[in-house]
Parts: structure tokens; C-alpha cells; sequence
């Protein structure tokens, strides 16, 4: 299975680092639980030291470039990744089993979430240009400060198991990092290394041809957790963004701010996205919603992040005929694949848990699936509303074709199960357009919990764009201040410094007089682009 | 020596807390060694807990106002602290020895810090609204997205002992909380108590007069660390901002991230604020710079945050007449008092081990003071540059009147000692305006370093403004992304949420059609008023 293009190395500074001292490993093809493709070398703590060396020396010199250039990075990475498509996307395939269709689109996603960030970058709004001119009037003397936001340093990347292209090696968090002038180490997911290193190779081949220095990408490949722990654990790393589980987020979490020099960790993890639907939104439009909700629960196999897991729904026989359409639905799927042999074992257990609580009763359950590979049936579960007050676990997520319909009596039940909600990426309201103003009082509770509320939608889809939020209090992300997609995810790589009284001709171009970037700056308190 | 205003209470939600199980403490006086005041009510858990919930009930409300009652707020505190001005000074200074002079203009920047948040916040730029109108063409069809900024939640604020005003209780974090809708809790230093309690009484009275729940804001007096742990520990917090010593900071950042829920903590610490002279700066105008030094050195008795712990000066003749002269203007300077007896015995300890170094020798030590109160000589130190590259212990701050001169041989030297700093809020150079171009390739190795560079001035300035950045990489602070000067300080506080398709009518004001607040936003990516 082996392709010309793969080696199974890790590739450290345009370099392949492979054999020595390191163990191998491969990755699981879901649809047959069998070896998906070539060994890939474990990288050794020489591997991750070496990687963490070259991308400090190559931030020796891309932090001081124009932004432009590192704008023209991005445009390079992208028409890379379109050349290598094809060969992505069908590797893609055999090691998620997403399926060519979705992966094809994900690829066209990455490219213009790679294309939209060099374009924000090539405004150089992005640098925050501020100046305050002196001023002698002042007691004291305000003296020339002019500020802007330079890169914060080497990046680790830890990319998700269900997004293998648009979360992945050249996902939202590279294409940040890369976007504020911060080398990057991407840490290969071991459920798609094939997908990893052909990514990978594209943005080496673009950063030779950008002529910049090798070091500003390295991938590690690695099963065991050791390796991403020493990378986060490298003195020479300045942030790490993440995608993944509660668990592995929050280990790096741990070890990050257990360093001598703490360094930000931007993880995204778990959350249960509620959905609440009214009996009105139902008399209006139930039969479209609870179709396309199914839909929603099913994308990715219930594996997106934004995924709906816990849907409120009215008591009552509008309600209980919402919620048999839904049902319905669902019966009518055919089960896709877990991404991983621990996805399948930990929906497993989570369901196991589920089951076992008195309140919850099965609405429907798929038949057991024949044959190999990694698929559960697709179930529905329900509970009171009123469970939700005593018992947490019953708000923790499903990670998987698994959903858990909350039945509520009233606009207080409703109210005060959601007032337990933890941190969560996306809450969305089926209302009435005249009810929306008596759900207010929910949708501001929801705004201390969430980050992006959805209205008479469906939370799976998450626009690329300036105004998107994709974050959340704890535990969906470790930084609420930020998002992972959209142009402001770029911030979470920048740190402001000011200079005082800088003489012309040291001053970053961004801040000189004349202003010859022509880009927007404050000057003053206001905003000018001459 | 009780003024009737004081009662040494707690004040949790606009009442005083006192007496039962909870034990007292006084504040020492700095000029006597005595104490300074009445006894206060050291905070008991359960205090802790009150404030926290009276913030977290506060905040219910607080975060949907609309950013104009904020400012109001801020104007009110302003108001306030104008009126109680001379008490408050008059008692600082009893406290803290750093004279009614420098106190008076501490309150005037404090008041001005106040204004300018609530003018900043009052553009309601700060909020950061970002639309994307709806765009059925793009596949998959793009919502209606809308963002901005929202409070983050309670903040505890811990003053520093250096600036009791600027940096205390009604200071920058406490303003850029309340400018960004956070309650806060304030956490009073323990060396200036009574002072904390009046500005902590004129904030309440403006939350009384603002008409805004008294749960915005708290003041916890206590000496014990336990108090602050508590604090730090208590769920309904969701950041704080600390000044003052690394083990300080360091602690509550450490307890922050080991919560279930972590939250940021942005801590501004040590920092040891390097200064390098040239020779030519020397031959231009070396006296003007030695004389403006030593005072800069001497500001608040070397307690400075920014106070050039580090000072570059070449070998050679011109080099040593520099540094007699500073020497000389040392010599005649009257040693001020420190802060507290720990910063005493702080200050004492780190000289012992700076002293026992082989290389280090004594320029200048001022004569032992006499008499009571928490004085220590003027101490200047020297070292050759090569010492710093084996030695990481002679690059940690001397916290009161102690520098240590580096001298260096070559731009060779003396860019290699520089690149041993560790992070610093400032790094200063005196450099002739011809050798400017020369001195770039250290001006760029410290961007790296440092949030502030000043050419041939004094880092002890703080000017409060937009293009100000008080920060710095690790151990200057524990978040090298934000700023605690400068109206962009808010961004702290605050945390994005998204809205999509959402009827207008549950739409904050900020993202609703036509502008009604009259606000800049980002619309389909141009930033427009209308």
C-alpha cells in the first residue's frame, strides 16, 4: 500500500528523519480494522529536539519579515495542497473512512481558510498598528509610542482525529500560526499519518519555494503520548493549538502551564452543542427541522465538534411525535464509521454509563453492525429534564452516532436545565419568529456559556469568516478569549511591543512615518491608512 | 490613629464585614517600623465566598448592559476618588513612605487611567462588532454571522505594593475589569490596607450612585496567602490580574491552572529592564545621560516595575567616567524607604548572593542608615559582560536601590550577553542617532525579549495610552499577549460570541441593523460607522 510519496518519516526541517533507535507504527483503516498503510517512525525526544532547534533558528528570521511574505507562504501551501489533492484526499479516505466527497470538500475548505487568512494578512490589519505621536503639552511629556503585534514564537500544532484536512497539518492552526509569522511543528495524528506526512510534504515543498527557512515546519510523527508531551514540554515553543479530546487537551494544558515559562495553550475539546427545540417551532416546522437535525447528528458520524448532542424538546404530543420523526430519521441511516479503534471503546463506555442512569430510556437503537470494521449502531436516548438537576454526567459528551433528547414541561424547566450547561461551542433555538423575544432571557443565559448561538439552524456547519466564534468556555476550549476558525484566530500567535522614540530607520515598516505599507493604523485614536 | 471613615472591614457587596472568628492585622509604617494604622479583619473563607457570589449575582446583570453604563461607572469611580483625593493620599502615604508628592500625581494618573478606559470604552470600538451579512451564493450558503465581545465573567484584582493607587485597588486591572462589564474583587495589599479601604469605600459609593448591583464590587483585606488562594480557587472567577513579586504571581497562576475550569491569569512580575549606553552616546552627551539615570534609578527608591536593573556600559575610559559620574550622583542621594519588610529582607538576601559572585565588585555602597524605619544604601554593583554566560543568577532583579552595572568590550559582547536576558518589560538604549542602524540587530534580539523598547530615554515612564504595552514574555508577566497599560488592557476581560441568523430584536444593540449605537463595525470585512 505503500506510495512513492510516503516514507513514513518524520520530516524535521525539509529533512526525513527516519529508522535508529525509534519503534514504528500504523494506522487503522475504520472500515476494516486493518493496517491502512506503511509503518511511520515514532519520533524519538532527539527527533522532537531537533524539530523545536530549527523552528527556534528559523524564527530567528521569519519574525522580522514583512508580513506579505508571510501571507505568500499561505498562497503557497494552498496551490501545493491543490496539486497534491487527489492523492490526499483518496489517502484521506483509507485512513478515516470519512468517504472521498466530504474529504474533497474538506480539502477545498482548507485551501480557502489558508486563502483567507493570507488575505487578511496581506492588509497587515492584522498587526494592529498603533501610534501615539509625542506630545510636550502633556505633564509628563507624552513621548513618540508606536505598537504593533509581532509573532509570538514556535507553534506545536495537535491536529483532530475528525477533520483530518480542515483541523489537521495545514488546518486553522497552522494557517494562523503561518498567518502571524510563527514557525510551526505539527504533531501527526496516529489515526491518519499517511494524510499527515502527504500534507506536510506540500507545505515543505511550499516553504522551499517561498525561500524561507526549513525550519518554520517540521511533522512528528507518534502513537504514544510521550511524543507530543516532550514538544509542549521543549523550551523553545512558545504556544500550542490543539484539537481533540477533553483528556489529551487538558494533559497538555497541564504540562504547558507546569513549565518553567508557561506558554498559552489554545485546545479545543469536548462539547455537547444543546439544541432546543418550542412547540410552536414544531407546529411551524417540525417535520423539515427534525429532518434535517438527524442530518446534523449524523455528519462525520456524530464525530463533528459542533455536533448536536442533547436535544430539549417539549413534553407532550407534539413533542413526542417530533421526537418519533427524529427517530425515524435515524432508523432509516445506515451507521458510518468511528474514526478510531478509542472512539468506538469510548462511546462505548460513555453509552454504558448513560444507559444505566434510571431516567433515561432508549427511544431507538440501531441493529448491531455486521462484518469488520469500527461502527456502532446509531441510538437515541431520552431523560426528563428534571434528571439534568442532579446528575452532570448526564451533560458530558457523546462522541459518536448517539444523541439524548431532554424532555422539558415549561419555559422554566427548559431555563434552568440549560443554567447547568457547561462550556460549550454552540447552542441553537428552533423558535417562532414571534416567540424569539420570549427566549431571550434563554439566549442570554446561553451567552455566558457558549461561543456562537444559533438561531433556527443547525450548529454542524461553521462559516469561515471574520465573525465567526468557534470557541467556548471551559471545557470546550482552555482559552475562551479566542477562536480557531476565522481571521481573529491569527491573534492567538501575536503579542503586542511598543517602541519609544525609535529612531526612522530601526522602526518596523509597519510604523514608520509615511506610512509605506499603506496599511490601516491608529494614529492618535483614529484610524487612518495614510 | 483610626480615622472614622475606616472600620478595617471587609467590604463584600457595598457592606461592611467584621469581627467573629476572623483575626487582624495592622499595616507597618516604612518610616518607623511601627504600624501604620487601625487593625483590619484579615478575609475568612467564608467572606471569600460571599464576595464571589455576590459577583457572580452582579454579573447576571452587569454583562448585558450596554457599554455606556460601564463607562458611566468609570466616570463615577473617577468622580470619587477626586473627591476622597487628599485623605487617600494622606493615608497612602503613611503607609507606603513614598511621599504626598509623588502620591498626589499617582492619584491624578489613576483618575486619568479611569477616564481614558471609560472614553475608550465609550467609542464602543473595545466591543469589537464584526458582521457578515448572509451570502446564499457561497457554497455552503454563509449565514448571517455577527461577533463581539463580551465580559468575561468575576475578575479578581491583586494591587502591587510599588504603586498603591496606579496599580491597586481602583487601578489599571480593576479599570480595565469594570471597562470591559467584569465584576470585581479586589484583593487588598497588606502593606497598605487603609488605603486599599477608602479607594475600595469610593468605588462603592460610585456602584451606589451608578445604580448598579453592589456585588460589582468587593475588597478583601488579609495578609495570610490563604486569602488570595481562596480567592483564586472560588468557581465564579474567571480571571485576575496580579502585580508584584514572581513567587507571588507565579503562585496564583499555578493554582489557576491546576482549577477544574482554569482561568487566565495575567500577572506582571519581575523584570530587570536592561539599559546600554554606547560609547559615542557617552562622548555626545554622557552627563546629561549618567545624572537622568541615577535619578531614573532612584525613582520610588529603585521599586519601580521598570526600574533599569541592568545598565551596559563599554569598557574603557570614557566608559569608566560614566560610570564614576553615576557612582557620584548616587553618593548624593538620600536613600527613601522600602515598601514592606519583606522587600527589605528580599532586597538583602539577593545582594548577599549577587556579592559572593567572583566577578562582582562594588562601585558605590552608601553609608549604613540609621535609625528606625525600612531603609537600605544605595548600592551600585559591576561585572564584565562575560560573567552573564555563565551566570543566569546575576540577571534576576535587584527589587530597590541596588543596579548592576555590565560593562562589555565589543557589539560582539555585548549582543551575546543581551541574548541571555530572560523576558523584561523594557530594554533601553542610548545610542548616537548615526550609530541608530547599527544597534539593529539588538534592538531586533530584544523584540524578542521585551514589550517595550526606548531609544535614549528612561524606562521608568509609563505613559498611559493606546500604543503603550506594560508586558513582556515570561517571568515579566504570565501572559505575553496582553498589556495591564493602555486602553487595549480591557482586551483581558473579554471574550467573543457569535450570533447567527438571530432575529433582531434579541440582537445586542451592538450587531443590531442600523447601528443604533452608532458604533464602528466590521462589515463583510470594512470597518464602517453606519
Amino acid at each position: 500500500m505503500t506510495a512513492p510519496s510516503l516514507t513514513g518519516a518524520n520530516l524535521i526541517a525539509g529533512e526525513d528523519w527516519t529508522g535508529g533507535d525509534r519503534t514504528s507504527f500504523a494506522a487503522v483503516n475504520p472500515r476494516t480494522g486493518e493496517p491502512a498503510g506503511p509503518l511511520f517512525w515514532e519520533a524519538s525526544d532527539d527527533d522532537v529536539r531537533a524539530a523545536a532547534a530549527a523552528a527556534e533558528t528559523a524564527w530567528e528570521s521569519t519574525r522580522s519579515m514583512v508580513h506579505t511574505e508571510h501571507a505568500g507562504l499561505l498562497e503557497q501551501i494552498a496551490a501545493e495542497l491543490e496539486r497534491a489533492g487527489d492523492e490526499i484526499v483518496a489517502r484521506a479516505d483509507q485512513e478515516t473512512a470519512i468517504g472521498s466527497n466530504r474529504l474533497a470538500g474538506e480539502l477545498t475548505r482548507t485551501i480557502g481558510q489558508l486563502l483567507m487568512h493570507a488575505a487578511w494578512v496581506r492588509t497587515g490589519e492584522h498587526l494592529e498598528a498603533t501610534i501615539d505621536l509625542p506630545d510636550s503639552a502633556l505633564n509628563p511629556p507624552r513621548p513618540d509610542l508606536r505598537r504593533l503585534l509581532v509573532p509570538l514564537g514556535p507553534v506545536a500544532v495537535f491536529g483532530a482525529s475528525n477533520f483530518p484536512l480542515a483541523f489537521g497539518v495545514a488546518g486553522g492552526d497552522t494557517a494562523s500560526a503561518l498567518a502571524a509569522g510563527c514557525p510551526v511543528i505539527a504533531k501527526a495524528h496516529p489515526a491518519h499519518p499517511a494524510t499527515c506526512e502527504l500534507v506536510g510534504r506540500a507545505i515543505a515543498r511550499a516553504i522551499t519555494q517561498a525561500d524561507l527557512p526549513p525550519g518554520t515546519f517540521s511533522l512528528l510523527q507518534g502513537k504514544e503520548s510521550r511524543v507530543g508531551g516532550s514538544l509542549v514540554r521543549d523550551p523553545a515553543l512558545s504556544a500550542v493549538g490543539f484539537t481533540g479530546s477533553l483528556a489529551g487537551g487538558r494533559a497538555l494544558y497541564d504540562l504547558a502551564a507546569a513549565r518553567t515559562r508557561p506558554i498559552p495553550v489554545y485546545a479545543e475539546m469536548g462539547s455537547i452543542n444543546p439544541v432546543v427545540i418550542s412547540d410552536k417551532a414544531i407546529a411551524e416546522r417540525g417535520n423539515q427541522v427534525a429532518s434535517a437535525l438527524a442530518n446534523s447528528l449524523l455528519l462525520g458520524t456524530g464525530q463533528f465538534c459542533t455536533s448536536p448532542g442533547l436535544l430539549f424538546v417539549p413534553t407532550g404530543p407534539a413533542g413526542d411525535a417530533f421526537v418519533d420523526q427524529v427517530a425515524t430519521e435515524l432508523a432509516s441511516a445506515e451507521p458510518g464509521y468511528l474514526l478510531t479503534t478509542d472512539a468506538l471503546r469510548g462511546l462505548t463506555a460513555r453509552l454504558a454509563t448513560t444507559r444505566r442512569h434510571p431516567d433515561v430510556k432508549v427511544l431507538h437503537e440501531g441493529p448491531q453492525t455486521a462484518g469488520p470494521g469500527l461502527r456502532h449502531p446509531i441510538i437515541m436516548l431520552t431523560v426528563p429534564a428534571a434528571a439534568l438537576a442532579h446528575d452532570s454526567d448526564l451533560l458530558e459528551e457523546h462522541f459518536g452516532p448517539a444523541s439524548l433528547v431532554v424532555r422539558y414541561a415549561d419555559h422554566n424547566e427548559l431555563a434552568s436545565a440549560l443554567r447547568r450547561i457547561q462550556g460549550s461551542l454552540t447552542f441553537t433555538m428552533h423558535v417562532s419568529n414571534e416567540e424569539a423575544p420570549a427566549f431571550a432571557d434563554i439566549a442570554e443565559t446561553m451567552v455566558a456559556r457558549v461561543g456562537r448561538l444559533v438561531w433556527n439552524g443547525y450548529p454542524t456547519g461553521v462559516a469561515v469568516t471574520a465573525a465567526m466564534q468557534h470557541g467556548g468556555p471551559y471545557p470546550a476550549t482552555t482559552s475562551s478569549l479566542h477562536t480557531s476558525v476565522g481571521t481573529t484566530a491569527v491573534r492567538r500567535f501575536q503579542r503586542p511591543v511598543a517602541f519609544q522614540d525609535a529612531p526612522q530607520d530601526v522602526l518596523p515598516l509597519a510604523l514608520k512615518d509615511g506610512n509605506p505599507l499603506a496599511i490601516a493604523r491608529r494614529i492618535n485614536g483614529h484610524i487612518t491608512s495614510t
